[in-house]
């Protein structure tokens, strides 16, 4: 884990000092409380007559394996609204969220996941995947090409409601 | 918001730069970026004998207000074990986990509220909150007494539910 060096309000040295119950990186000069808050990425399940949507990861970690479309959660970003502007951003899709599907936590990342349902746009492959698919259960990826194990558990959930 | 101006890397100072899709702080020295990670929190429903367990605030924001027990989930955190560890904080009970309830964002802060039921512990109001205690449909604080609005959602869904 990255350990702040430095006061980003006035560049003077940070040190560690107890605050809020906790040791944190604290300036020395300004008192400035350097929080580390949580990466925090909002992932989309959408199902489509049958078939679910997955995208080719383009970059590291995971890369050329399968995920939902996903992306980090910018400060200040609306959960909801960041799972619609990376699913526009990687796959060309307009969707609107129908659901909360679950909260998982990977050890680093906590991952929003909701349901939504396409509204308007064309599939593409952009930004940062190198490909984007419809996939039934016939034609799913095999587990070790779905990145991520919040992938991993939602299509193999998936999978068995849709088993006969 | 805030807007750093040091590289909390070497101490340079930072400029605007597009970086991932994005304008981003980043080091003119050493190209560290500066994600701006969301602030996200974990609330604790706890229903016992028709009851549920609410903190009175001892700090502002809505200071002297009645919410759920919560705070802010670290980095690196499972938001599951900052709401243990939260309301083990502030009111002396140990708890485990049942399910997610939802997530919530009030323009500021994604919340994570989990429901969980009782398993250890005794009820003290402590760390940031001056009192906590067990309400029931009759003794309820008056809506102006509640603090956020995902307190307030959730109090007044349940009212609703339990009414005749």
């Amino acid at each position: 884990m990255f350990v702040p060096q430095y006061c980003p309000r006035c560049g003077h040295a940070l040190g560690d000092a107890v605050k809020f119950g906790k040791t944190r990186r604290v300036c020395t000069n300004c008192e400035f409380i350097f929080f580390a808050n949580p990466k925090a990425a909002a992932a989309v399940w959408i199902e489509h007559d049958g078939q679910i949507l997955l995208v080719k990861r383009g970059m590291e970690p995971e890369r050329g394996k399968w995920a939902l479309p996903a992306g980090f959660i910018d400060f200040g970003e609306d959960p909801q609204e960041a799972a619609i502007r990376e699913t526009l951003e990687e796959t060309g899709l307009a969707i609107t969220i129908s659901h909360l599907v679950d909260v998982m936590f990977d050890g680093t990342t906590i991952v929003i996941i909701y349901a939504a349902h396409m509204v308007g746009g064309t599939l593409t492959a952009m930004d940062d995947v190198d490909d984007a698919c419809w996939f039934n259960a016939a034609t799913l990826p095999s587990p070790a090409e779905l990145a991520f194990k919040s992938t991993q558990a939602l299509v193999y959930e998936w999978l068995n409601h849709t088993k006969p």
